[in-house]
């Protein structure tokens, strides 16, 4: 069996490519890092369980790419740049097959996202990844949860429903067709980090947050810390078409809402920015959709295309 | 139940003091903090798992003062003062009570170190306490385990192998008199982070360590990062007059080399400097022992109090 220290150097002293702005990577009792000069450092931590957050037996690589991901789409959400990661992986066993290939999606991840791994603890017991992912960004651009304003417009990145599709594909409770089942599951598998999108709309967004518990909890989130309510047109939710074959329109709005794991970002904008973004997602240039509009009040208010209110239950993933 | 927002923010929305250099803490996507001009940022993660690390009923005011002590003596080791932390958690239960207890002694080390906690991950699961805090340092006072050279001075702050007796005290494995029992487990509980010893010697060290897994194994960090031999002289180890009543001198030697769990500092000083550290420590500004030399070869020589070499096994704790 292969120790602590001979399992670090093997398999996690090159994942991602260490710029110039990494003095001191993996090995030494800190790693060394130099922000950009003007810019604030962001930083989100991550955890993910087998079993509550992933399938025990799922891949490795699919594995590490999550748990990447997950973490860049916190990046994505306050509009930074993403620049290191330290990793703390508790594994039942050293596992060289399985190592080596959890290291190859984290190298992956990490390379297609420009950031890299400088650090962190390796530990034997249940498997859990935690990734602290560190980005920067100019401290008048950073996003917050907290800018939203009456009037504002809401948008998404992407499609919604999908994370949650892929699970139940993955689970056996959702039986799609070939194609659709792919598309889905990779979108659980592979979540794309919006980080081209952060750094795009950081520049007129009023507020934002990624969807990792389902869009009205996270919406609420934005809800709350702005002190504002949001109303939600469900017949705008952008739904992917594989969701729309594989599932009901009710099961397919459920999943957007409810069910987490979509990894898309919520953003506000405010009226006078709505053209611009428009012409942004006109162009090709954001994928984005509008859903709603900020108003007076508090909590998130659903409507149906009659502009009726509707009672769905608002609530995302809760470990406890 | 309470579910997982309103367990941080009972418990853990302010465990340390924020101060003008933390934008945004716990609550949002990420974090924004805003390093000191002029420094770089120190990086450092340790995970604990229950009865790995400690064992599983131990105080949960203990495990939280542990979690962070021993991601400080990280920071120590590369001469960086303690600025931010982030906090994964995962715990079986949402025990109020015991998470009253695990956050008042998080914000207790947190205050006394002068680092506030800004964000983090709380899930359901196996007992484990991931910790990842960042500290900051001018670049060209950084310590690194690379720097040690022929001829160099070895130190050890504090006093060794009182973690090891303290976890054996703590385990039946030790008896000793109350007071020293006491002593040692109070050790073991609340190791002291060396951060004053670290912002002390980086003004003169060459090389630097924290000492978590045993002497023998970090003092061989040291010696195969600086490409040099290290050489011990075993009748100089720092022993407490606690582990002396408490421990053979044997048993004692034995804890301090490779029992690990002392988070002490372990350094190398330039012949040059050696005088200058020298009466730091007379003067009572530095509490440390001259304990051996760095010397041309590689790997660590242990000697006796006749210059005999003594064998002895080395290595530290292994996970795997």
């Amino acid at each position: 069996m292969a120790d602590e220290f001979s399992l670090i150097s093997r398999y996690f002293s090159a994942c991602g490519i260490a710029g110039e702005d990494t003095l001191l990577g993996v090995g030494d009792d800190c790693a060394l890092l130099t922000p950009a000069a003007g810019e604030v450092l962001a930083v989100t931590t991550d955890t993910l369980l087998a079993d509550v957050h992933f399938p025990r037996n799922s891949p490795a690589r699919y594995i590490a790419q999550r748990a990447l991901a997950v973490n860049l789409s916190d990046i994505a959400a306050v509009g930074a740049t993403p620049r290191w990661f330290q990793l703390a992986l508790t594994t039942p066993t050293a596992d060289p097959s399985w190592l080596s290939e959890f290291s190859a999606g984290l190298n992956a991840m990490a390379n297609q996202f420009n950031c890299t791994l400088v650090g962190g603890d390796t530990t034997r017991g249940p498997l859990t990844i935690t990734i602290t992912l560190m980005g920067t960004v100019p401290p008048d651009k950073a996003l917050k949860r907290s800018g939203a304003n009456p009037g504002d417009s809401i948008f998404v990145s992407g499609s919604l429903g999908d994370g949650a599709g892929g699970l139940a594909s993955i689970e056996g409770r959702l039986s799609a067709a070939r194609e659709d089942a792919v598309y889905l599951e990779e979108h659980f598998w592979q979540p794309k980090p919006r980080i081209s999108e952060g750094l795009e709309i950081r520049t007129f967004a009023s507020a934002a947050i990624d969807i990792s518990d389902g869009l009205l909890a996270d919406l609420g989130h934005i809800a709350k810390a702005s002190q504002v309510g949001a109303l939600l047109e469900l017949d705008k939710l952008p739904l992917s078409r594989a969701l729309q074959r594989a599932a009901s329109v009710q099961q397919g709005r459920a999943w957007a809402l409810a069910g987490g794991d979509d990894y898309a970002l919520c953003f506000t904008v405010p009226a006078d920015r709505v053209a611009h973004c428009q012409r942004l997602i006109d162009g090709g240039l954001l994928e984005a959709t509008s859903i709603g509009v900020i108003e007076e009040g508090a909590g998130v208010r659903c409507v149906d295309e009659d502009g009726q209110t509707v009672e769905v239950e608002c609530s995302g993933y809760k470990h406890f």
